[in-house]
């Protein structure tokens, strides 16, 4: 090992290796596949101590044990293969916690996926169904076998997977075979046999019905920016970067000027729930961080094409199934932008106009989830202001439906016999803040029209508005209000601004978005749980980092954010959270009723939240930001290009 | 004149000056100030014939007579002003039409506010006044005037102007007097006699008494786009870009892959209505285009400032008091820019990824009304999208208020003795639409759960959902509703996507906006109107091109678009706007309740409203759009620029 790793640093491929060297042995000579060896992120009260002295300089630093946390399967004689989690402290060199973790599973297996669609494909019984099809000559049956969205139709302890079919009629490999969808289906079991076989339905009212009903009610330009390892430092923010296989890129100790604004921002989870009602479909929902992994799926991102500019690459690592460090290069990439103009005034008196055109440093990372991909982009702009883009792009997932059927009322015919089912996608953005320190308070502020007729009000006119503020006292989920123009603020209440004469804070620009659907009875409903409120705030815990569960395969449900508050104990339910090293969790997302201009590839469809400062500096922090001058810019006029040219109208169409 | 200008192009200067050469004989020896000299864009009939003639070549171009609208000040002896409006038709050189505006009165004619700062400072009782301030020496003494916002306590066909007071402290003509506020308070009449000079509240409470009770509660890298005059052509989009004195920029004619869009899209008003009740600031509520002019103000923007890449600018013309032409050089730009991502898939069985990066053609214009600047912009995208920004930066309105005293609960404190009020700022954007056609039909479609219970429905999982839609029968206002995912589309009912089995059509991507705060009896809520709804559905007409009437100085309310729809005839009334020459107003903005961080130059506010196919096409347009490569877009990569350059984190600060 080189130079010592920061406490945040994601594990270096030697310590990778060093992790599964000391759990090795304790199996031996049982098959073992590591599904994950990543870094354990040091406990708050370690890790605020050693950033506090990081940041004032000439403290010695405390030193932190680095630890590795590791989940293996160690795979038994028997069916049900044993999902273990273990804690490696790297410097001691031995395991220090050991937990069997019965009934859960881990995310999706991508070699044990190959394995099931080889099995599924090899089985006679979906052999005989395939010559049913009466397919044309050339063609090749495609098999996307997808995690079991629990329905309540089998037993949860054993992993499922749901095999779908679709036809690649075109001999190369990259053809679109998501335009073929047929109506065979699979499930196979853990131990790679079809236990079934069956047609889907392909009219909009069609149903399984040789199922029981599912549910139990009871339960619930130049670079301008410095890289130090992974340290950023730009304009007058710094931060680090951290990256692990499930929530992929990760940041940390977000400062601007030297002043602590965030602890970690984070995707802590996405659910992509499928609305069409008809077994199996309702097996369709995606836990794309949980199942899959956003760092796994993370794309190699390619200069010039995903990233235009001076581009800074971060790469990830991994771990192999035996244990070896896996690279995953170019998977978060860096660079500055134009941002068009950050502010301008013309003085009218004297005609003289002062421009500032905005730069923005984005850190981005982008993943592909089967059909998917999604565009993870963090926007630090020059006004202190942080911007979290989400782009959706990639390829509708279909269903077949039978030629001449009309449109069902809960999915979009985009060819012939090719149904794109409504969808949602529902991200949970986690801010862990510390604005100006770990003690935070969040206020709900609405602006209200003032009373009329209440003489003490003192608004005649009518036209007098105010805000008021609440704070929030208990743990729990809460909505937007638009018609209030209801705004959550992270204050610290400890801190007052001196000239506004109201605490210090950031506000959260919510992406506006429609909450799931699913009845709250539903499988889908108990196993999401944050998709039922735009704003949940909780108390800062170790292991509430992901907000419908650590092991959402097959889980069924309760283990999400409302029932961990639920679960709490009286009086911790009854405990303020004002002035509390508090997590603040943000659902939004899109109700995503495909269009037919989403096919066979969809434009991106953008969604972006927005962390801004409330009176927490003393005047706009971009004031210093340099005018923009064409002596720097170099711009070019039209007319003078055009000109010279015959021929300026060029297309870039193909 | 040289060539003949297409039927939308705004007058030529030789056109100006020939209105104002027929206008003036009609008022011997009296004392003109043309305000407006302006193209009447031609009736919608006439113009469709035309462009249909012009789309399909070789047809013989109708001659559509050029007419321009003038707006003239006859200065009489009696305080009083005349405000006359004129057609001249200037193919026959005559006035085809006159009317006497009674009571109505012109937008802010700057010359004369002038005249009332001079003659506010040279009066003496203001004088006196600020004589009582014992002011710095070398200290300016500021003198605002702004149009009066109707409050009631004045008889309205008289033109007032409230004097606003401020100080500056530093000799350069630049310094920032929003940060010296005084409470000082003038009113001055048409003829330019002070009539009132008073003291501003200087506490949250105070009100100033002395006056009656207000209202009566009855009442890309090189240019690949191509300009032909006011043409642009650019990827598959063409339309013509307008201008005038009122709206500023105006789109026409917009088209994609040939076929029509929309007829023409403007912002048709915004409103600044303030929120601080105390007298006499329920007077400041600015109608910014009705009032003030979003052409008359829009910037004469500067290359590599306001606009970054190979720019088009287009001139504006406006006319002299004496009506002559005058240039109001470069105030939109033009240019193509890259946008991220547009679409992007990786076939995880192959690995093989295609990235198509999103370039886009920014149309935009810049206008400063006083302390604020607005900073509009189309933008349109390969994949078929409109999305219209609107960015709010440049100085907050300020008041004074007495040191010592406390927050008040409508305004911020962002320097010592300067409070900002709260405030919100209302958008209108007019869409004219012309799906395929310009019968069109407005669908509200809302996404809802499945009911579980009913059989019928096919939802034992609780997992389905389905669009519902309902067509808009009668004209009238609408709001939004983020619960259902409420979604607005224009729809023409004679085209049906063959594929998809749904009527051709776009959605609104609303800006979602908490609507008008002030009380529904207020003159700010009579005279605005449109801020009470998201969105409004007329039928076409002619005269409805601004949502709070085409006279906002002064204006008495009633004059907007819900008393438009409310005085129809009861048959026009009860009358369906299916399969209509529809138009769509959309309402947004922000409440802006200010921040320290917005002072003392607020750094960019961010709106964005999108126009989206749905269904209208056969496949996502931008399908054909090349992917991108580093062999056309030359990135670099920071490591081998940092290895090169020791100091390669250069600050833009100053």
């Amino acid at each position: 090992m080189t130079a010592t790793p920061h406490p945040l640093d994601p594990l270096t491929p030697e310590e990778i290796t060093k992790a599964s060297d000391v759990v090795r042995p304790l199996f031996n000579g049982q098959r073992l596949n590591f599904r994950v060896i990543t870094l354990r992120e040091p406990s708050k009260d370690e890790l605020v101590k050693y950033l506090e002295a990081e940041h004032q300089r000439g403290h010695a630093l405390p030193s932190i044990s680095r630890c590795a946390r590791i989940e293996i399967i160690v795979k038994g004689s028997k069916e049900k293969n044993d999902l273990m989690e273990l804690i490696v402290d790297l410097g001691k060199t031995a395991v220090v916690q050991q937990q069997h973790l019965e009934g859960k599973h881990s995310y999706i297996d991508s070699a044990y996926m190959n394995d099931v669609e080889e099995a599924c494909l090899a089985n006679s019984e979906v052999q005989a169904e395939i010559q049913t099809l009466d397919l044309p000559a050339g063609a090749t049956v495609i098999v996307e076998p997808w995690a079991y969205a629990t329905d309540g139709l089998n037993d949860m302890s054993c992993r499922i997977s749901m095999c779908w079919f679709y036809l690649r009629l075109l001999s190369h490999p990259d053809a679109n075979y998501y335009a073929y969808p047929l109506d065979i289906c699979a499930e196979v079991s853990e131990n790679l046999e079809v236990t079934k076989v069956y047609r889907l339905p392909s009219s909009a009212n069609e149903q399984i019905h040789n199922e029981s009903r599912p549910f139990d009610r009871q339960k619930p330009e130049g670079p301008s920016f410095h890289i130090d390892g992974q340290k950023v430092d730009w304009e007058k923010w710094t931060f680090r970067v951290g990256f692990n296989y499930r929530e992929g890129l990760t940041l940390h100790d977000i400062r601007y000027d030297g002043r602590s604004l965030f602890y970690r921002l984070s995707l802590a989870e996405m659910f992509v729930p499928y609305g069409d009602p008809r077994a199996p479909y309702p097996r369709k929902g995606a836990f794309d961080l949980g199942n899959d992994g956003a760092g796994i799926n993370a794309n190699n991102l390619r200069l010039g094409c995903d990233c235009l500019g001076t581009i800074k690459y971060f790469d990830g690592w991994h771990n192999t199934a035996s244990g070896l460090p896996l690279k995953l290069p170019n998977v978060v990439c860096l660079h500055e932008q134009d941002d068009g103009i950050l502010w301008k005034h013309t003085n009218f008196r004297t005609g003289h106009a002062v421009v500032t055109r905005s730069r923005i440093l984005v850190l981005q990372t982008i993943i592909t989830v089967s059909n998917y991909e999604y565009i993870f982009a963090f926007h630090f702009g020059q006004d202190a202001s942080i911007n979290y883009e989400v782009r959706a792009t990639g390829i509708l997932s279909t269903v077949p439906i039978a030629l001449g059927e009309p449109k069902p009322p809960f999915g979009t015919m985009v060819a012939p016999g090719v149904l794109a089912p409504y969808h949602q996608h529902l991200f949970c953005l986690r801010i862990d803040p510390a604005i100006d320190g770990h003690k935070n308070s969040v206020v709900v502020e609405e602006s209200h029209a003032m009373p009329m007729e209440d003489s003490k009000a003192h608004n005649p006119f009518g036209v007098g508005y105010e805000t008021r503020s609440s704070y929030i006292e208990r743990e729990g989920g809460f909505d937007l209000d638009l018609s209030k123009n209801r705004v959550f603020k992270i204050v610290n209440e400890a801190k007052i601004n001196d000239m506004a004469k109201t605490h210090v804070g950031f506000k959260l620009l919510p992406s506006y978005s429609q909450m799931l659907l699913a009845h709250p009875s539903s499988f889908h409903a108990r196993r999401s749980e944050y998709g039922k409120h735009a704003v949940w705030v909780t108390k800062y815990r170790e292991d509430e980092m992901f907000p419908s569960g650590k092991y959402t395969m097959q889980s069924m449900g309760g283990e999400g954010i409302a029932s961990a508050i639920e679960k709490r104990a009286e009086d911790v339910k009854e405990s303020s959270v004002r002035n509390k090293d508090v997590v603040v969790w943000h659902t939004f997302g899109s109700t995503h009723n495909p269009r037919i201009e989403d096919w066979p590839v969809m434009p991106c469809e953008k969604m972006v939240v927005g962390l801004k400062p409330v009176n927490f500096f003393e005047r706009n922090p971009g004031l210093d930001v340099a005018p923009s001058t064409q002596e720097v810019n170099k711009s070019v006029l039209y007319d003078t290009v055009a000109n010279n040219s015959q021929d300026c109208c060029q297309t870039s169409r193909q």
